[in-house]
């Protein structure tokens, strides 16, 4: 049995002249005297002060930047600056080296792309150890966040004999031989001779089938992976992410947009009340990555005070008209600084809603309204025939980070829209009958998770904000 | 904006004599008059009273079995047995009718088998609604026990270029054309070309990654889905479920066995506690179902009871050695009632387990200490040369719920067993340099999330307990 103390509650109360022992990863090793240890519990770190006359000159030589280290000693008022308290070690322990000749980190600095590249060993840094424990926050809010209020967490399946939503490129799933798969009188794969019996994908999202959960338990919500066979090599896609899609029975898209403003605003407040110290960290370190930048490339708010802003006011509320009205009445659009052209009918582009998120009002922003003919098949039709009961959450930096709907209830005007948009009936013969026996009006909406997390820690690059990325010709550990 | 209150938390504390608007599904519909809601938000029911005589007749002949409805009125104490308080209604709303002549479903109880391949509807039953409301408060007390202890929750990969576990047959993921693949010079597939330009698989296990992530943050767990293409047909597999796996830093297997016992005691405790009525259900529904079996074939003790005895008193814990003896001296191994050989070296069969747990020590019980053999390369060898410091947590009913292991943290210990067992250093090279570089002693277990959830809603086949079962020749929905 191994007992130590974890640094971040340590320090929360620390019981200054008693005995304890910390293990943890050097951060720094000062004058052969002062070793900075953290253990991962929190950006915290503790002062361990060593005397090297006290200890075999073998273990002297081990303490070094990241080695893993155990220390036993009195817990004193520190001397110097920066800390509160320190630990006078009385007895060291040396758990692993960690080599710096041969070490892939070095205590200065790396790029991004390199700590990628070395995701074994990048959580150890400052920044990666912030950012995954925001990452938690944020999962653990959402669990929370919904739990609290009635609503069940259901397990949509990953593989899916669906391919019927149509949100994107979809994997392959199977066991057929690679080279030589079993081949129908038609010449074609025969997947009945596959695993499950038919073809089979991986999800695109959940939603279909949380329906069935909302039109039964009433309130539910997925939390769980999704996949994009995209050949998108951004810094904002993954082909593997993932995905919360809360769907709720007896709701209309009023009562779906008060639910994702209330949720995104709850997620980053549970950040800001649980984990300031880790956010601290991550404002700084925006701070000085723009020290060098010129004042219009910078951040024009930092942070802390940005997801302070957003969550303090009302989400700002606007039809798709009323947004392409906008657009065309402005400034940019008039100076013909818009790369894309606007017109009723066609998508907003990333660049039209950060001026409406950015410029314009200055808050987030929440879209209704779409085109039918730009959203999917299940949006509920509005009573002019021409839009859908969609609605989008625009937010600064990171743009669209909550689409959602009305459900189209009425199972003749469902059918009717799958046969305009070429879904195929007997595929959802199922999702239908939800419909024909005890439907009800319902709403959802999806939320990418890791949209949030990068506007939570601030990061720039998605990959950067899921411990494992997986991108085209991207699939290590 | 549809307003409306929840049923089961609105009946902890009825408003009597305020007026209030429910909705949900007609569960029965008795003498024309007495309308029985549920909302799925609990298994508690609502009695509305509906008088005939004051709506049309349309709205009183679409009230039916699973019909999903609106009522509105009074809230009074009630007249009749069975519930406190009733519902006497000035309005009814009707949002979507269920014609039993044609709905799947009927008031009367279906057969498991049918119920799955109707899973649109199945939530909808007294029995299903049940158990994915206690599926989701497994979840939630999984969350909450480790985020209350400073776990933090981290997201491996689910498409994973590792296929070194070796834990079970995988999934191939890929978007090349199935029927002519690229072919290397040696005329095999050419997965350089393949999205993620090598060969990828679903995920069996977090575990390897989770590493990294206890080898920084300290102490993580995962919660996801994993996968094995394995063709069991049986009632205890699935080809997607979802694993926990908590890894720790500076903990070893006595560490290890502590956090396993309190964390599956404190999952059965949450629902206990919290999900009485839901459980009190399905003890119910248990007994009723064993009502016509002889004696011997019933459980000896009901669900509740159960649940109980499992969480009031220590499990047992023995070495594998010791199991082994006890079995050799056992009366079932005299009397060559075992249909599996025992011997030293060889692992346990399910009715060695069974009768450890049933029938001598009548508790769960843990084992530790296998033959390196039978265990896999990660695990840590013991001093004796011929055992590893694994650990299996045995239940009655479902046996192995829980199989952990303290990991080898001596890198060259770990490199002669994975040459030992045939595992590719080059692909593991990563695993290797967490041990190179700054590595400590660690432990950590998997917890099968629908292993456990059968065994606390006592269902018999494991794929009633997961929303969309997978299974060999089963992806529907």
């Amino acid at each position: 049995m191994i007992l130590r103390q974890e640094i971040a509650p340590l320090l929360k109360n620390p019981p200054v002249g008693t005995t304890v022992t910390v293990m943890g990863w050097v951060r720094a090793w000062r004058g052969n005297r002062f070793m900075v240890l953290n253990d991962g519990s929190g950006p915290e770190t503790l002062q361990v002060v060593v005397d090297a006359d006290q200890f075999p000159e073998e273990i002297i030589r081990s303490i070094g930047f990241h080695a893993c280290v155990g220390a036993t000693g009195t817990l004193a008022e520190s001397q110097g600056s920066g800390q509160t308290v320190e630990l006078i070690a009385s007895s060291i322990q040396i758990f692993g080296k960690a080599d710096l000749s041969k070490y892939p980190l070095q205590a200065k600095a790396q790029s991004m792309e390199f700590l990628r590249e070395n995701a074994q060993f990048r959580m150890r840094t400052n920044t990666f150890s912030a950012v995954f424990r925001i990452r938690h926050a944020v999962a653990y809010a959402i669990n929370k966040y919904f739990h609290d209020r009635g609503f069940y967490y259901l397990h949509t399946p990953i593989i899916t004999g669906n391919d019927a939503e149509g949100a994107g490129e979809m994997f392959r799933v199977t066991t057929l031989d690679p080279i030589n798969p079993p081949l129908d009188e038609a010449g074609k794969v025969d997947y009945r001779e596959d695993f499950f019996g038919k073809a089979t994908n991986l999800t695109v999202s959940g939603q279909l089938q949380a329906e069935i959960g909302a039109l039964a338990l009433g309130k539910v919500y997925t939390f769980g992976p999704t996949f994009r066979a995209e050949n998108s090599n951004t810094s904002r896609h993954l082909a593997e992410f993932w995905m919360i899609e809360p769907e709720i029975a007896f709701a209309d898209i009023e009562n779906d947009m008060d639910l994702a403003e209330d949720f995104v605003k709850y997620l980053i407040n549970f950040c800001l009340d649980n984990y300031l110290p880790d956010l601290e960290f991550l404002d700084e370190r925006i701070q000085q990555a723009e020290k060098n930048l010129k004042a219009e490339l910078r951040r024009p708010m930092g942070l802390i005070e940005m997801l302070r802003f957003v969550v303090q006011g009302d989400f700002e509320r606007i039809t798709y008209t009323e947004a392409v009205e906008l657009i065309l009445a402005s400034t940019p659009y008039k100076k013909k600084k818009f790369q894309f052209p606007v017109a009723w009918g066609s998508d907003l582009q990333a660049e039209h809603e950060r001026w409406l998120v950015e410029q314009h009002f200055k808050k987030p922003v929440i879209v209704r309204n779409y085109p039918k003919d730009i959203k999917a098949f299940y949006m509920r039709l509005n009573d002019d025939g021409k839009t859908v009961a969609a609605m989008d959450i625009l937010f600064p930096y990171i743009g669209e980070v909550i689409g959602g709907s009305q459900r189209e209830e009425r199972e003749e005007v469902l059918r009717a829209r799958m046969q305009e948009m070429g879904v195929h009936e007997e595929e959802l013969a199922w999702y239908l009958q939800l419909r024909t026996f005890g439907g009800a009006p319902h709403a959802g909406f999806g939320l990418g998770f890791e949209r949030i997390v990068l506007f939570i820690t601030g990061m720039g690059n998605i990959r950067d904000v899921i411990p494992f990325p997986r991108a085209p010709k991207t699939a290590d550990f």
